[in-house]
């Protein structure tokens, strides 16, 4: 405990009322943790889409320029009007970054629960994990067993609960198959192992041959990718063949979501024995949950009318499903953290490194088979 | 009884193989009534929105062109690739056409019930009502009050049911005010009605001055006019004084249904406290009835996560509500058929001249303020 350093260095991101976007470091105090709180030093923390959106979003990023502010990198960049018109609510707040990521307890608040912890790796969601160290209650640390390697410890929430989440709304929304896009994802790979196991249908899509031979060798079934010249005829046949009426996308922009409603429309108007003027009578659910193309998404809406396109986040999704089956979800991280739920990271860099200029574009290419980890403490 | 001709004319509408859409009158025997069915003389029927998808949908009207066929009118038109795609489920049956109408018992089944009708002024609800007599289960009659006009009972299910249907589901979904499109419509102007009297706040959503004025003339509230160039700011306040989150949109393509999410998320985000990467947690919903503009739907997502568009059709939404609801609503269009749900028609033709090609070039334009109603025997 007596070596704890004075100062904690915390990464931020500030978007200044004339147009620009800063993120830079600030030494703040250390935080001191209330009796049901534990301050855990932060070993690993990954960059996640979700991340970038608050690091960098609506800064135009063509303008990035490095610089220093108190002998650390910092990085500034233009932010245009509609940019700002978008973060409106955020303005002059210097907002901390990272949603989660992994560590040990080295100090803990006075109650018994707390003091347990200490020395423990625990896992830790929460925002503010691009810092060297993390003050948090109990209820945003999750224990991991002795001898966790904190890598594998990084990841714990977004990804695992996402992916976990999609397969619980398919039940919960009673739907017996599903769809996916941006499949070779960390994500993806997961939602491949988690439906292998619990032999649900999955048509993966894929925008290229090498995100293809990806997928084959965890051992995918249905795989289309969208660049092939017959990509909906293939996205129709895996729909027919899956019987998938529930779709996730983390791609948002372009025509992706309105493709896999058509297909899903052309798949049930086959089980149809009389024409509708208004289509098929099965309904069809697509959730938009990212946004790798943040432009406009496009519906040709060749589909009927019984569908459904809505946003999908993982917050509100454990309110509605309740404590029981956010318990359940979060036991089985846990459970399968070294197997279903491994992720892999293609770089490791410093909290530092995370503010080179170069660096910085680079993993906000988000391109796949790369995925970056910050470990704070090298 | 006895002058009961003995062939019933009924217009059919006829998607071809080789590409072409053929709309022209078949003449059939008369029906004769089963035990629960009833025989009815169809005197008025309106040509809704919806039954022009069936009747000329896919084909490229440009290419429209006048013939004959067993004496009477008939219309040709071509239907470009997409559309033959579209209609895979049509081509090659003659469909009968008409949703809704209004007519006189001429003939019953034996059962008592159906023989009570006979004489009666009924609505009629199940399609092939272009037609000079239809046969229909009682089930699908609605009987209207003595000296009821044949006018005012010739759309006592489309557009009142649909409008009802609205405020049902707002009821439903835990909404507390609604955003409708093409609101200066038959249908938007019942709706009007509706949550005046029910006390519903509504923003009316139009796109000429000429509309602004026709929703002026029967009261309502709030109306915003999409030409008007700050269109995005008059639509944001409006959803602010009323808190609207739930839209209903006839139009479909366009950007229209976006800026309805966006313009409740302005608003929903001026009602928070602190700044949320994810955007507001306030639940959007805005369902699409229709396809005043069949071009794509574009979505700007800058409406944050949590919201849903939707495809909205009156029988499954009648299905799901269950028979109370919809008895309930049955009986207010009864109730209120001359006041709240009182149509207006601009134009009264023969079931013969529907079939002319100027004046179905005419109805087919969907022109605000022009409606048409067919009455069968003049």
């Amino acid at each position: 405990m007596t070596d704890l350093p004075e100062t904690n260095t915390v990464m931020v991101t500030l978007v200044k009322p004339e147009g620009q976007l800063e993120v830079y470091f600030e030494r703040r105090a250390m935080p001191e943790p209330k009796p049901h709180e534990v301050l855990v030093k932060v070993l690993t923390t990954p960059i996640n889409p979700s991340d970038l959106g608050l690091l960098f979003g609506g800064a135009d990023m063509t303008t990035a320029r490095a610089g220093t502010r108190d002998g650390l990198p910092m990085i500034t960049a233009d932010v245009p009007p509609a940019g700002m018109r978008a973060m409106g609510g955020r303005i002059g707040d210097a907002l901390p970054i990272g949603n989660e990521g992994c560590g040990t307890v080295v100090k803990a608040g006075d109650s018994p629960e707390a003091q347990a912890l200490i020395g423990k790796t625990v896992a830790l969601l929460g925002g503010e994990m691009y810092a060297e160290y993390r003050c948090l209650p109990l209820q945003m640390v999750m224990p991991l067993p002795d001898g966790t390697d904190p890598v594998d410890g990084a990841s714990c929430f977004v990804n695992p609960l996402t992916s976990l989440a999609f397969t619980e709304t398919m039940r919960m929304e009673n739907h017996s198959a599903i769809v996916h896009t941006a499949a070779a994802s960390n994500l993806g790979q997961m939602l491949v192992k988690i439906c292998a196991k619990d032999g649900i249908p999955l048509v993966n899509i894929v925008r290229s041959d090498a995100q293809v031979a990806i997928l084959k060798g965890i051992g995918a079934q249905h795989i289309v990718n969208s660049s092939d010249e017959d990509f909906q005829d293939k996205l129709v046949a895996a729909i027919v063949e899956t019987g998938a009426t529930l779709g996730f996308d983390a791609i948002g922009g372009g025509k992706l979501a309105g493709q896999i409603l058509s297909a899903m429309e052309v798949a049930a108007v086959k089980r149809m024995t009389s024409y509708s003027r208004y289509g098929s009578d099965t309904f069809k659910q697509v959730y938009i949950y990212g946004a790798l193309d943040v432009g406009p998404t496009i519906l040709n809406r060749s589909f009927g009318l019984t569908w459904s396109l809505s946003g999908f986040l993982l917050t509100p999704f454990m309110a509605k499903a309740g404590m029981e089956v956010v318990g359940r979800m979060r036991q089985r991280v846990v459970n399968e953290l070294t197997t279903t739920f491994k992720s892999h990271y293609s770089h490791e860099i410093s909290l530092t490194e995370a503010l080179n200029l170069d660096t910085a574009h680079a993993y906000n290419a988000k391109r796949t088979g790369e995925k970056y980890l910050i470990r704070p403490h090298g």
